[in-house]
């Protein structure tokens, strides 16, 4: 970690001394910021976007030149890996994403490969490289995938859901199809995220936001064990520096201990956990990376500042915390909004690294 | 009680020694019945069938006379209150409700008056009486509302939301307005329900659809706190009657506790928590309505039964728990897997209750 100039990140990931809590958003580039929208414009589609290293580079840098932020993440999406497996991924006007060949049974599943990241994803790799290469070493790169289950709901409903009847329906059905396209999935993940961090990730985070609408015994069965093996699947080593991993799934507050137990470095927590009862639940094990509720942001700047203090607070005093918001920065935000909070998460926190 | 030839429902809400556990299913009257669709398709709108008590009486009955349910719930939308206060609900085609004159501001809220029930809101307890009258004492009637801070949401986005980003900016940068505006329908829903318990509901449920999108401390003080009010409010005796009265939070599971302490009698849980634990959680303070997760019905009637088995298992044994599953019913759903359910319960958890 040497070489990096602001390392706060790192270190409070791996629950080491920091001067003051390092602070990014999940979605920090994106639509809120009008920088974003004209690369956007430019670029064509979302999915262009994505896969033009040099545009993605340009949008992942952004936010870092607007606001002192402690670390930069990869900017993609997270069905990159359905889409390299020939599912089809498209965008349509106004909407989320969507498959042109979804997963419906055993041989759609038999028939899938694991793709190879410096060939089939090569773009993403690419641009893990430019941005390491200027970002200088100013801050770490952060660099992420999707969970296996969350992969799994859009490739089996073939778009986004609010029900996930299909995915379901093949859960509580035919099980031992979902598992095969799982484990196919925990494989295809572990080489994407190794290769992310050969090229210079130099953390990484697993996206689960849709573990939260499972069963607590079926979340364990179909989404943590599948973390847990990418877990065990990564390297946690690279060129003599340790690589954090962040596990979040999204409305998993009931199951932070559990998911402590997988051998991640800091679990992801959404605003409607305590993340000072989330502290005491899970002890020493992990870090924490959260969680103010990203509407706290539509607030007046005084507001924000003093909602960031009673997040601060109630983690408390030590190293240990990333401080985030509980989801993604909506679009409407007002950037200074942003700007606010992230003064007040340094200017609060240096009170409690004494 | 002792008129009522099925009382199982109203025993296990109270915690009373019953000989198997009871069943209903919230949306039991609903569009995944043919009989329901015809009654729709005759009534015209969704509204004009809430607002004709001889056919929400029809709707209300028609999962009665195809399955052996342990409960009615009275047919009604949870945003009547909100109408009758002259915001002007509507539903587009295949759309959620949504209202012509939405709450913005504190003279928004103080223009609005609390419905007098009897009055303003009489085709609820017409249908009440009517319902009552039809049931011939068979099983009891359940009455129900939205709480306050979920009619909030509704009211001040106008329509359904995904991010709650009006009526968390109002929480946020004007609680005052928004604490007066949850004051009033607190009233508002204690006129209501206390006028369904005299027009002949034997227990009612509050049904809080978007407390878990609060942070901990805002679920609390926005919305448990006027739950909390309400359970106050609440006529607890009629004709020599307990009349129970059961909260339920979707995405709640974190906060069983304090709402176990709101005085209510029995709190419904959705399928992300275990059962069994919620119970070790809440103890001896009340009983527990759930939890199966709502698309299991999906599966087979063999997979049903199983998974019921594994819900009743894991709540254990004697009395304090009312089966259903742990949100609404799916509109695609086969009755005969609603069917599978409902016989499973009451099969298997007789060994529970010896």
């Amino acid at each position: 970690m040497s070489e990096l100039q602001n390392d706060r990140l790192l270190r409070a990931l791996l629950r080491q001394p920091v001067d003051k809590t390092p602070v990014w958003m999940m979605r920090q580039a994106g639509r809120y910021l009008p920088e974003y929208r004209a690369t956007r414009a430019k670029a064509g589609s979302f999915m262009d976007l994505c896969r033009t290293p040099e545009l993605a580079c340009e949008v992942t840098l952004q936010p870092l030149a607007r606001f002192p932020l402690d670390a930069a993440i990869l900017f993609s999406d997270i069905l990159t890996i359905p889409d390299a497996m020939g599912l089809g991924l498209y965008f349509g006007d106004g909407e989320g994403p969507k498959f042109h060949r979804p997963i419906r049974c055993q041989s759609d599943v038999a028939a899938l490969g694991v793709p190879d990241p410096e060939e089939d994803l090569r773009y993403v790799m690419d641009a893990v490289r430019l941005i390491r290469r200027e970002l200088c070493h100013r801050v770490p790169l952060i660099g992420f995938s999707g969970s296996p289950w969350t992969l799994a709901t859009y490739m089996v409903e073939g778009e986004g859901s609010k029900q996930f009847a299909r995915v379901k329906g093949l859960l509580f059905d035919e099980p031992d199809v979902l598992h095969d396209l799982l484990a196919k999935l925990a494989d295809a993940v572990i080489a994407y995220l190794n290769a992310q961090i050969a090229a210079g990730a130099q953390a990484v985070m697993l996206f689960d936001t849709w573990g939260g609408v499972l069963a607590p015994d079926n979340y364990q069965r179909f989404s943590l064990a599948y973390m847990q093996r990418i877990v065990d699947g990564l390297t946690r080593e690279f060129a003599g520096h340790r690589i954090p991993v962040v596990l979040f799934t999204k409305g998993g507050g009931q199951w932070l201990e559990v998911m402590a137990g997988s051998g991640c470095d800091a679990l992801g927590v959404d605003w409607t956990t305590d993340i000072g009862e989330a502290r005491e639940r899970v002890g020493q094990k992990v870090a924490l990376q959260g969680n103010l509720d990203p509407c706290v942001l539509y607030a007046s700047p005084e507001v924000i500042r003093n909602a960031v203090g009673k997040v601060l607070e109630s983690y408390g005093a030590g190293s240990g915390h990333v401080f985030n918001l509980g989801h993604g920065i909506h679009p409407e935000i007002p950037p200074e909004h942003a700007a606010a909070m992230i003064t007040a998460v340094h200017e609060l926190s240096v009170q409690y690294h004494v």
